[in-house]
């Protein structure tokens, strides 16, 4: 009998993983990304804050699967399915079969239907975006010297980074980081150090999903940092300038903004639409206890684009369950292979934990055991579960490893195709190209 | 009295170099580069392939004089120049006054006046070409692997190398490489060896400069590697899937490619001109022993953009020649300063070489022995020297190295701004973000 095909759209930890597991069964995998790596995103911040480079947290999916017979990958997107004839749409044009579907292609950024602040208060969700911010915080200290050189004043810098969740008081954190400490010595006009940063936050307090007394820890952190935490504050309009924000009273007041970020909200990726199944309001699509969205057990639906609940709660949208989802859904497709019964998706929470700078962080450990970290103890375990994770990732060690690893056992570098356009309707990454590769079909000559 | 100030255009081997060696004089230096990073060229080519990565070969300017405290880091662009009042307009609208001007802003592509082809065949001169150049040629190997799911066939994959000098052999050497040996295990339905790589030089020889035994064993390492060499063979249109070309009959033809590099021209940086100086016919500026345009004793031209003739013969536009002739700047300005005669520049050639791929590369050597080595002793020749540099060069060697460093050194990753815009017609790199820091000046509020 033929090898049934499984289609995954999305290469992000849930997908990936279940491609790596199913690569394990007597099936042919189709994996495919509109982006030609897998980016490693909780560390994504310090991309874009010069920490880390784009290679380091990165992996080419094709160098993933090297060698993997039974997994096929395309750098193309999803554009439109028909679940009752199992068949998926590519932008290129491809139609695809299959008897197993997973769909895993994440979040995005959502500016609460404003999305004319986008280009004004950039995300991060993206190697691209990383490259954005990373770009706007440097060339703001650049122009400041400048100013400076030019005028012997230099208006002062302000970092606003909008949203006090993880990402947010990461990125707020690591600003900090940066002017006080590695930024020091590189400038002979302005002190780095002077820099404002803050965190604007709408709800009473940030960290939201985190015990209080680790809130409270947070905050003292962010504090000794020199951040400026504005809780119950509202942004209501975005200039390329100042953010306007109103407070509880619904005062409005104005704040000067040197480069603005944005972390406030994100929505499930637009192609949870397409599937034309119910969503929750942030456009997730609610599944069952297997995984799938009712009335179709051969389509799973992963990661940040599913709605599972656990013992009521909604199951967060990181990393770690979005691991658990994909491995899940090798298991019950392994299980139908055999005609055995499904077993029921159940999110083993190990902890959860948010760096808020160099040797500061706090941590809610769940397993092995159960503490609540905060300070160097945090930051220390942070710092070991990453780089346990980023070596298993097989992040390039070194320039010298690389060139062995290029010259000696044919394996080269990390192939990141960078600055993708983004097409928010969908369409064809690679369309640019395709033209050009199409009109081969032409003869030769002129 | 007071100190000489010293300015300097551009942070290539040259102006890098001449700063390096005058900050340790009691002077003033102002460094300007247009990129915030300088990059080490001899290995773009490495990045435009994936072997290596951005921060692998470049380096921030102000880590570099990171604590230095005489030499001043502007990230701007000269845009105009009085000599006779010793001023430099930068882009940004500052006007600085020298005691003494350094321009080393190199050189760069050159399409004999067919502007029109630079977006169909992108050359190398920035991080930003090699990414452009990497997307390239990896999107074609990917779009090749979706129309054989699509079609189960795709036209055949054609690397176009237009120029047979070092860089134009080194691309086609190490796209032949990526082709047989890295992305062997990568795809499922492609053959990525089948791709044919192509160089086209219009003389009756590559690699002019080397002598004629190593061009030999250069051509003789090309056709192991498979890579077609057609000399004598004149690049007279480049549409977006063909190259047409005539040979030295004038016969003409065309040749479907892929994806079409140039290598073939490079000119002196447009800023040469702006100096109101007599130019040679690439653009470069004339100067005399002590690196002097005739009639400027405080202004030097270095690097790719001087014309400096030794032994009747033009001292090459490669790294070497600009690194010494940046060293020697400031070994002029120092004789200034202690009132001694100054000593004529003298280019002290060690030798030249250029790779071919993996195990192979041509190596003249002049020093310390005389040599003409090719094949694997002149490619381990050419690696343990890059190695060298690129350690020298304080690359990253290691994320965790690079954490270590971060975290308790207070030195973090190689910052670099990718995606320049080039502007070039002069201009202000940083006019985006300006227009936003001087609205600064206007209060706050509205």
């Amino acid at each position: 009998m033929e090898k049934k095909r499984i289609v995954i759209i999305g290469a992000g930890f849930a997908g990936l993983n279940a491609a790596r597991e199913l690569a394990k069964l007597d099936v042919n995998v189709t994996l495919i990304d509109r982006r030609n790596h897998h980016t490693f995103q909780p560390l994504l911040y310090q991309v874009a804050l010069s920490v880390l480079n784009p290679a380091d947290i990165a992996e080419p999916i094709r160098s993933v699967f090297r060698g993997v017979q039974n997994v096929e990958v395309l750098l193309d997107e999803a554009v439109s399915f028909n679940l009752d004839q199992r068949t998926v749409m590519l932008g290129s044009g491809t139609e695809l079969q299959y008897d197993y579907l997973v769909v895993a292609t994440g979040a995005t950024h959502s500016y609460f239907g404003k999305d004319e602040w986008a280009s004004l208060a950039p995300g991060l969700k993206t190697i691209e975006d990383a490259l954005v911010i990373r770009r706007r915080v440097l060339e703001a200290f650049e122009l400041a010297e400048r100013e400076m050189v030019e005028k012997g004043t230099h208006p002062q810098l302000t970092f606003v980074v909008i949203g006090g969740g993880p990402t947010g008081v990461e990125l707020a954190g690591a600003i900090s980081d940066i002017a006080k400490l590695y930024m020091r010595h590189d400038f002979r006009h302005i002190v780095p150090s002077q820099a404002k940063v803050m965190i604007l936050e709408g709800s009473p307090n940030i960290l939201g999903p985190y015990p209080d007394d680790l809130k409270q820890k947070a905050r003292e952190q962010l504090g000794a940092l020199k951040v400026e935490v504005h809780t119950s504050t509202t942004v209501t309009d975005i200039q390329p300038d100042r953010v306007i924000v109103k407070d509880s009273e619904g005062v409005s007041r104005s704040i000067e903004a040197t480069v603005t970020l944005w972390a406030a909200g994100v929505q499930a990726s637009p192609l949870g639409r397409k599937l034309g199944l119910p969503l929750n309001r942030r456009g997730q699509v609610t599944v069952d206890q297997f995984l799938n969205p009712e009335g179709y057990p051969e389509l799973f639906v992963c990661g940040d684009l599913a709605h599972f609940e656990q013992d009521g709660r909604q199951v967060p949208g990181v990393a770690q369950p979005a691991m658990q989802m994909g491995t899940h859904v090798a298991k019950l497709i392994n299980a139908d292979l055999k005609n055995q019964p499904r077993k029921p998706f159940r999110y083993f929470d190990k902890g959860d934990m948010a760096t808020i700078g160099r040797k500061a962080a706090i941590a809610k450990v769940v397993w092995p055991f159960r503490a609540h970290l905060s300070g160097v103890p945090a930051w220390l375990t942070w710092l070991l579960i990453h780089v346990a994770f980023l070596i298993n990732f097989r992040s390039r060690l070194s320039v010298l490893r690389q060139w062995v690893h290029t010259y000696l056992f044919f394996k080269n570098g990390a192939r990141l195709i960078l600055g993708l356009q983004d097409t928010p309707n969908g369409g064809d990454p690679l369309a640019q190209n395709k033209a050009n590769l199409n009109s081969k079909a032409m003869p030769a000559g002129d």
